[in-house]
């Protein structure tokens, strides 16, 4: 398994696979894996093939995260990632640096200043929330892609937004790339896997199946009733998280999963996401009802 | 020479040829060919080799036109156009439409929505006359060296601000693409060749030539003198436009020619462009004085 830290070096090795014949196929991650990731990896390995080649970008990106948020203290543990990378058979683990990844010199032409901006999909939810989050994200995407010149790229469905947004820029600007959505993975209580739930201690762990437990008991009311309205939905949502002392809701969203347009009348198949803060850990989820 | 209208084809070529290890120059245009364009394509051919894939791309482009600029009287000429480039030995012609370029079908998901945007050089000179053109320029610069593939791109000197904003943009989002700037082509008389002469009827074509003479005048000042105020200089260029009846300055610029940052104080090798309305036509030029 090779660790490439170089976009140069990366992509002159994307660009001789590419005459080689060989698909490509990558996994964006922010490190600190969990067994989603290792799914995701999974995933690209069956599409690229025995013959084709896995790359894994590592990479905490900057440029998503607001000034108030868990950039300086996101965990990171890269030893531990490359010994997962390496047992998956991973061929590539690319390591850039913010140097690399934003050049910022201090002589006269340098400066950072080319964006990718998603101006519909990335306005609810998330986008909301975490305004400038979703640029910072096709942003380092679009650099990704141009750097590893992936043939099919998998995201986890957990971060739903993220990926209808990702789906839309690679059609609007053409990315000759093919994006996969793998299904979430769960903890055996439900708790959906990330990377931020180590900052759940003690009693919040298991205040963080609050989520899980919502969903569930609205895709079988949904279920029971059929048409639901939506209003109704969310208000029941609140209560239900804040049975939990140190819960609360930061949106619930009900929406049609492709255009991510609220829906005011749910039904089976309608997609539902929320957010919830745990303490002071932010935590999201979504599936289908 | 192959012509081709739609994406996909375009980019299963493009793949096609890069497994085969060609090299692929591509010249993006917006059609109704002159010199200067037919020199760009020489240095395509010069740089992709013999062996190697010269695309043209021929697409009037919506999204870089203000609704008052001229996107419909643009003047076109696919028949001209393609003959031109069959004597140059172009390999392929891309011609795609608005409905290939900007998808915008009735059903649910459709709508473009994402855009690429450089937010420092953008900002002066041709990007203060005309907000938005430079989004739209990076927007489907991006989408055509996504779907073209192209390993060498050559843009106009005439678009001095353009071809820096692409350079940018490349460095910034790691596309794998060398830019190449090959000189502006000129009239015997020193009229930089545009598509936009076209609409320069009776004596206006004469009065074109302000924008050289003001040019030639302003180095040979600035050789003299060495130090120049720009704002003296600026007040000069003004007074050298209006000595033409129809002729108007919309903007003129001392600046960096790596940062385009406005220089105050105006020396040999300081660049120069300039904005002048003759009759109703737009006309730029640039230059190093």
């Amino acid at each position: 398994m090779q660790i490439v830290s170089s976009n140069a070096a990366m992509q002159r090795l994307a660009k001789k696979w590419q005459r080689a014949g060989a698909l490509i196929g990558l996994v964006p991650t922010m490190g600190f894996l969990h067994e989603g990731h290792l799914s995701l990896v999974r995933e690209a390995r069956k599409r690229a093939g025995k013959r084709g080649k896995v790359v894994v970008s590592i990479y905490v990106n900057p440029t998503q995260f607001a000034p108030t948020e868990d950039f300086s203290k996101y965990p990171r543990d890269l030893k531990r990632d490359l010994k997962l990378l390496r047992v998956e058979g991973v061929d590539t683990v690319f390591v850039p640096d913010d140097k690399e990844m934003y050049p910022d010199r201090r002589d006269v032409p340098a400066r950072f200043s080319t964006y990718v901006t998603e101006e519909k999909l990335s306005q609810t939810m998330e986008g909301a929330s975490r305004p400038a989050h979703f640029r910072g994200v096709t942003t380092v995407v679009a650099k990704l892609f141009n750097i590893v010149l992936p043939d099919v790229a998998v995201f986890g469905q957990k971060d739903f937004q993220q990926a209808a947004i990702i789906k839309r820029m690679v059609r609007d600007l053409n990315f000759p790339v093919r994006i996969i959505v793998a299904p979430t993975a769960r903890e055996p209580d439900g708790l959906a896997m990330s990377s931020r739930n180590k900052y759940l201690e003690g009693d919040l762990r298991r205040q963080a199946t609050v989520l899980w437990r919502a969903m569930r008991a609205t895709k079988v009311a949904v279920k029971k009733i059929k048409l639901f309205s939506a209003a109704v939905l969310k208000r029941d949502v609140k209560k239900w998280i804040e049975t939990e002392p140190d819960a609360r809701l930061d949106y619930v969203e009900f929406f049609d999963p492709e255009t991510l347009v609220p829906i005011t009348e749910v039904s089976p198949g309608t997609h539902m996401a929320l957010a919830v803060f745990v303490g002071k850990t932010r935590l999201i989820d979504n599936g289908r009802l």
